[in-house]
């Protein structure tokens, strides 16, 4: 019975893998879309968020089985509960890149007020967080988990900096308040993927030091 | 064993209706904290959320204890994985209350830019929503379930209404700015908070009908 329940458990990280890698994909295509104006990827993000309504769905019922089934120790039980809690933060990821690439079907080939370069770079900085906070789960590696957080810091340090600017650019010139208004919403969606990537960390941190720290 | 289930699972949906009740309470107050602008209230707020984080874990462990110890059927286990999607609902939409909270208290006693009339509308709307979507969910009502639905539309109309007009506000006077953006952002939570009711229903009918609607 234990064998099998790890298993099984193997059987479902590997499936969280998985979703995770979609997930960082989404973030990527959704941000390239944005920077290239390219109509046909945001439309590809649609497609790939279903996809991972999909996965998301099927992981649950495989931990609701799993728990029905095997009747895990407490232990157990609390990381089955957290690979539950994992799959939601990851589906709000990729809800948050369709929000992206709904911004860039709005703003269409108008011109971009400015370059893109802090806002792939935010990009960047949390497609690593997801990675970096599923490697810290499967291995359950606190030091892993921690580094998310200061990632995060990164990422908020940029969002300040794009918020700021871009509202001085606004103040200067109010004929650019529509797109502006919405490259700060972008900036914001990106701030929030990093934060559900901060919430895996701190989950992971949870289930092996048992310190509940502040999850958003 | 069964009868035994049975009464697990209305004590589950009772503290289901307390936590729902909870969200509609700070959503209710994030939001007067913010007309009134009361530094204090929007303080409360976060002592809010923290009651709603802890009554979400306690729903959590009681669905997982229940799902291990009562090995319920297909169709039982379908109804505790809504209850747990559920939870993460209502745990977002006390998040977006402290993001209003943190508004305000960026805000202070800076005068508003413009009279509050839309944002409180919103919010009831909203706060009904959840009481719908969870009464929804304990009578298995798709009837309601989809009423909840209908109300999003009219949350959305709102909030696009909310959204031009700041656009416009700020085209006209670019000093408000900063301020619009940041009722901007309430607009879009408010917004949010509806969706997550929307989900709710989603779910209900969902587990009425097997008819998986798109849930965000």
């Amino acid at each position: 019975m234990r064998k099998n329940f790890i298993t099984q458990l193997e059987e479902l990280n590997i499936k969280l893998l998985k979703m995770g890698a979609m997930v960082q994909e989404i973030i990527d295509v959704s941000v390239k879309a944005l920077a290239k104006q390219d109509i046909e990827l945001a439309r590809k993000v649609y497609e790939m968020d279903d996809e991972i309504d999909k996965i998301e769905l099927e992981i649950e019922m495989d931990c609701m089985n799993l728990i029905a089934l095997q009747q895990p120790m407490a232990r157990d039980l609390r990381v089955i509960a957290t690979v539950l809690k994992i799959i939601t933060d990851l589906e709000r990821m990729g809800d948050h890149a369709v929000n992206i690439a709904k911004v860039t079907l709005e703003i269409g080939d108008e011109p971009l007020v400015k370059p893109l370069i802090d806002i792939p770079k935010m990009a960047k900085l949390a497609q690593n967080m997801v990675r970096k906070s599923l490697n810290s789960f499967m291995k359950l590696d606190v030091m892993l988990a921690e580094e998310v957080a200061h990632d995060d810091e990164d990422v908020d340090l940029l969002y300040e900096y794009i918020y700021t600017e871009l509202i001085d650019m606004m103040i200067d010139n109010p004929n650019i308040v529509k797109q502006a208004t919405k490259l700060l919403f972008i900036g914001r969606y990106l701030e929030r993927i990093a934060d559900h990537a901060t919430n895996i960390g701190e989950r992971v941190i949870y289930i092996v030091t048992g310190e509940n720290i502040e999850i958003n």
